[in-house]
């Protein structure tokens, strides 16, 4: 980590920082992981106060990705680091831009909460359970990777990737479902717009999650795992209630 | 830019990084460009040949995004640069993030040409109009904002975060204008879906905008531009339809 001639002052400060890199790291996955938690919990109950919290934690994970940013290009510049440590650090500047992403997603989500706590639809209906189990996959992909980083486990972090896949497959049958509901009942069209964004929201952290294990894998192994597979999903080719699907509703 | 006992081999090899990077930079920006342009005239003729192409030329952009990481990480490995070079290059990491962000948001525009040309919705629809011009003051930023980032412009840069402003109050009324279409017309459901997303996506490519434009502030005033504005839109709270609204259709 550094050269024979270094002091152990330097020595110390360098592995200090390396610490707080790890440590704000942490805290910005743990805080990210309970935001969208939160979103999830807040749109399942219309429960508009912790939704209005969810929405003001943002900021918390902004700040961590501006202190991460300063330490790393402070460590660049004091440090010089190579080899390794270089990669490691440059992995932080861009996994901490995927978390902060993934932040103003969950603070989307929680925001239409309130547009949705005044709508006809129930959190019964089964489409908003559809948009809980996308939600549920999505977490489970956050857990994993940030599992994946703190243990370098490059099974886990492929694992990350493939899975997104299925959230891809589940995210285009949603909007499916959603749209056929909607041309059946118009009353069901702006609820269903706010899902419809909160799947998509979804789908988006679940891309965010797959650039993560995409960097950790690139980092560890010098290997890209991403270019065989196209990070978007089907449905904006999709066609619902036109020519090829019949009548509206009879989807 | 390099200390004098450097040897002047080591400060042109040096000096072509940097006009290297500077280069790649321009060629991205111009490509971003380009697809934005593409994409938007795909839409408006509904010409899925032109769609097509955009949608193939994508690629050119993740593939400059990898060289520009992969040069920035060989000169702070190797060059181990410092203040306002350090600075310069790890701003070209972020924007270059940022405007692969927006080559992907210009090809999923791209991709629901496909859909939009099979259904019953004209490209002289009024809110297909409105997309249109949400599209050319999206357009009008990335002129602006890569110009300011030619010329270091901060004056300019400040321009382009403050048009963001207008861009998502023509977001949030077209999001209005297409709930209201698709509630009077339930055929108009789908198309009217993928018209909000499109709109969704130019909103997003000028967050982006918005974004290089703070690094620019940032990296040549030492100030943070981005602090006071908060980056989304209102729709995410918004209810059409609803008791605000009085009946479907009567807004």
């Amino acid at each position: 980590m550094t050269s024979a001639d270094q002091s152990d002052h330097i020595v110390k400060a360098y592995d200090d920082e390396f610490s707080r890199l790890r440590k704000m790291f942490s805290q910005m996955s743990g805080l990210a992981e309970s935001q969208l938690d939160g979103a999830l919990r807040a749109v399942a109950r219309r429960d508009e106060e912790l939704a209005a919290a969810v929405r003001n934690k943002d900021q918390e994970i902004d700040d961590l990705e501006t202190e991460i940013d300063a330490l790393v290009v402070r460590m660049l510049a004091l440090r010089q680091p190579v080899a390794n440590d270089l990669r490691f650090i440059v992995a932080m500047l861009r996994m901490s831009a995927d978390i902060e992403r993934m932040g103003d997603y969950a603070k989307n989500i929680a925001k239409r909460v309130h547009a949705l706590a005044q709508l006809p639809v129930s959190s019964s209906n089964p489409v908003t359970r559809s948009v809980s189990t996308l939600g549920r996959l999505v977490q489970a992909m956050l857990k994993d990777v940030f599992d994946a980083c703190t243990d370098e486990d490059l099974k886990k972090a492929v694992a990350v990737w493939e899975a997104d896949q299925e959230v891809d497959a589940l995210y285009t049958s949603i909007f499916r479902e959603l749209l056929t509901y909607m041309m059946e009942d118009p009353r069901f069209i702006t609820a269903g717009t706010h899902l419809l964004f909160i799947a998509k929201n979804l789908e988006r952290i679940g891309d965010h999650a797959t650039n993560i294990a995409e960097t950790l894998h690139y980092r560890v192994d010098g290997k890209r795992l991403g270019d065989s597979r196209p990070k978007d999903d089907d449905t904006s080719v999709m066609v619902v209630g036109g020519p090829e699907d019949g009548p509206p509703g009879a989807a």
